[in-house]
């Protein structure tokens, strides 16, 4: 079955201006350049308005200062992104999940379980585990032992969330997400054999707030002692590593694949990208922005753009510039010493 | 039960010559430093001709540039790793898997199950799913509704696969891995509160060719709204992030814990280092090389190797050099300066 | 039911030397910054004297030096850390789990049980598969043909092992551990089309020893041939990807989202921070400390710290000073010829 709108119907629901026939209907979303005559797209950046002059959309989504680079029929809004997320939204309702308890399924009698969940094959709930209204915990899952999953959540296949943490409302855990984990938690005892590594136990918690997503295979671990704290509205995606006793404020996103060291606090609204390390036991401020790859070893205690990747090259002279690093601090001096002979030399001819 | 074969068996199968005995057996691969008479080993390169002369192998494969570098009984031949690639899928067959659907594993009814395909323990096939002749499903896997798995493919145990995804024939896919799950994508809206992500409904699809394998826990997102493709004989290893809408072209092979951002395009037959962050919105050449740990932001058209890893050194002397980077436009103008004004007392002298 | 116990108790056990009450009785363990007066917390830094003076825990862990930096009851101690981490392992047991196994498990009959095992909810023991006594292993984990669990060792739920590998007495194995995949063997084949990679079977095997602990979702690929070792006590931490015929020596810790290239022999005691990359075939010594996110591409002989990060700053001078590293060697060739003209004006003006 096909869900179609009008931009009429769109618009009521949504607000913004249609311009051109509200009765033009779209079936799904597309983008300018594959889009065909059921589809609806959106404009965002001046770059793309190439794209949608040779766009085969039915209809459009842009803001008031492209409004008329189309002939095409057209809404126009404020947030055209944030308006395209809606629509799609409405237009490809996420799959429907089986409601109840799959048979296969294996839930401890002293959990508590909310009205309209549902729970997947072979998923595992530990005993006093909680389990939201509404919550859609996918096939393979284990709800550790005295965990709560809030309302609405859903938890994709394959999710595993130890014991005594908390997931909030609405969140959404992507397969192969790990939960609570224990962190890298070893005290170093020395010996007459060399010495060994002694476990210190993690006996902290994972706390994830309302309305976050976690990518494919991302894991937070639990506290040491104190517990690891996601707050709410924060986006993470695939392959990051958040160690035990980090903080991460509130509506933070951040990029696949990286890591953030034990104890380390990051501000709200911080938009951190892809394969970023950040040492353990530092305090990044809010509004903070760090581009891929970047390595952060001291605080940043101002908003602002970071940034400190290497830039890359052609082989062969990225040869002859990288070792060249290596006698950097040597190059300075050496300037500085021509510096002075110069200035002597100067003094002289003066 | 030990396969064996006599040198004379292999070159029938697989070409090449025998020099020395042909009826040499031999019972399984070893390396020249490990192996024992049972054993048959390969040579590639020079550097390890010494270790050709103090193997205790029974046999070696080798080219015709060392064709008289042993005594041993060998079997010459073009491209020595291939053809040993290939003696060892003889001598050390895949291990067989129980045929037919294991009794704990939930198969929707709806799904189409080719012949002689094996469904491990506790798996999951969805509605409409559809599973190729030959293909092997391991224990725990997810393959979730609408989506297609090619004949003779392999699922190790613990594999999600989201969606009306394809995976190709012959396909291998190692445990944990996740395709097909949610890209990252979000869409930023100002509030009066400071603002919120609204999530952007991924409704593309991950499109895996024929004969690629994907290494444990790497993740490949499915498309925002077009889709993510990965084209025949591709290579990945381990912990890798696809993001949406990436295309990798066929034959690439791509090293561990690299991440790929979105909507990148990679070329055919590259070959690309572990730990590579490829920002998004890129395209990268045919053949084209890229070094491990390198940050590429920018697209590549030449065919070419590519690096930008820093230089590791002793701690104290990188505390030195690093320090230096962050001054070295300073250092540059200084330089320049330096040079107009001993140009100046050069002209004065002339 | 809350375990409670007296410094007494405690010293009795662990050793130590009391200062204050030894009837102060702790329930749990805490920081200095959140303790309360049930808690113990411990203190092994100068900087962290102030929270020791403003705690409020009920009791403290500390060493000599600082044994007059509190009127709290306390117990000083050789190793604080080493000692909280016995404390908090006495007054913190790992949760039970049910004993037997459970009856959603699916065990070949050919596998051996040790006693007093746990065999978690649809957890599959492959053939020939042996669990060794006391062991427990997770909802969801696979143990995989003529693989062997030593005794002791914990699997949390969703591990895969794949056959004929090795895992400890005592070793603990988090969510998402993928132990003995394929490594990542290929060979190249030329062709009219173009050419094709062909997979070289992986027939190694990944022997774990004793004490190893591994974080969630780290893969340890088998050996391509000859074995992938880790040697007892090794710590590591989530998302590490450990390739074929890799060799990490006794009591090596590394730090999360760390990736070693196939081949690469790494020392014993060794301590590698996160994001480290170890290129293949190299050798590392013992006693090697390498910082977080450092490029390894030569073998290091020498036992000492070793650094390559790529010192960060704001975007606006990291544009400036990082586009300058690609006119490195040219800038090292200006600086010499200044040199040089210089040294002659110094000689006529002698």
């Amino acid at each position: 079955m096909v869900t179609s709108l009008s931009l009429g119907e769109i618009s009521h629901a949504l607000g913004g201006e249609v311009v051109g026939s509200p009765h033009t209907r779209v079936e799904k979303v597309g983008t300018l350049e594959n889009a065909d005559e059921r589809c609806i797209a959106f404009l965002t950046q001046d770059r793309f308005v190439r794209d949608l002059q040779k766009t085969r959309a039915g209809a459009v989504i842009l803001g008031a200062a492209h409004r008329d680079a189309t002939a095409l029929p057209r809404i126009v809004c404020r947030n055209p992104h944030a308006y395209f997320a809606r629509v799609s939204a409405i237009l490809h309702p996420v799959t429907s999940v089986a409601p109840g308890v799959h048979p296969s399924a294996t839930v401890d009698p002293s959990a508590t379980l909310g009205n309209d969940i549902s729970v997947g094959a072979h998923a595992v709930i530990g005993r006093q585990a909680s389990i939201g209204a509404g919550a859609i915990i996918g096939a393979h899952c284990f709800v550790g032992e005295g965990t709560a999953i809030g309302a609405g959540a859903r938890l994709w296949p394959g999710v595993v969330i130890y014991h005594d943490c908390h997931i909030g409302a609405r969140c959404i855990l992507h397969a192969g997400v790990v939960i609570g984990a224990d962190g890298f938690g070893n005290a170093w005892e020395q010996g007459a054999d060399g010495g060994r590594w002694i476990k210190v136990p993690q006996v902290g918690r994972a706390l994830i707030g309302d309305d976050v997503e976690i990518g494919a295979n991302t894991t937070i671990d639990r506290g040491a002692i104190d517990d690891t704290v996601i707050e709410a509205g924060v986006r993470l995606d695939n392959l990051i590593m958040i160690a035990h006793n980090v903080h991460v404020g509130a509506h933070t996103a951040i990029a696949a694949c990286t890591g953030i060291a034990g104890s380390t606090r990051i501000g709200r609204y911080c938009r951190i990208g892809g394969a970023v390390g950040i040492a353990g036991h530092l305090s990044i401020a809010d509004n903070v922005e760090i581009s891929g790859k970047t390595l952060i070893t001291k605080s940043i205690t101002q908003a602002g753009t970071y940034s400190g990747g290497y830039p890359f090259e052609e082989a062969r002279s990225w040869r002859r510039n990288a070792v060249q690093i290596r006698h950097l601090d040597d190059l300075v001096k050496q300037v500085k010493q021509l510096e002075k002979r110069l200035a002597q030399l100067e003094r002289k001819d003066r």
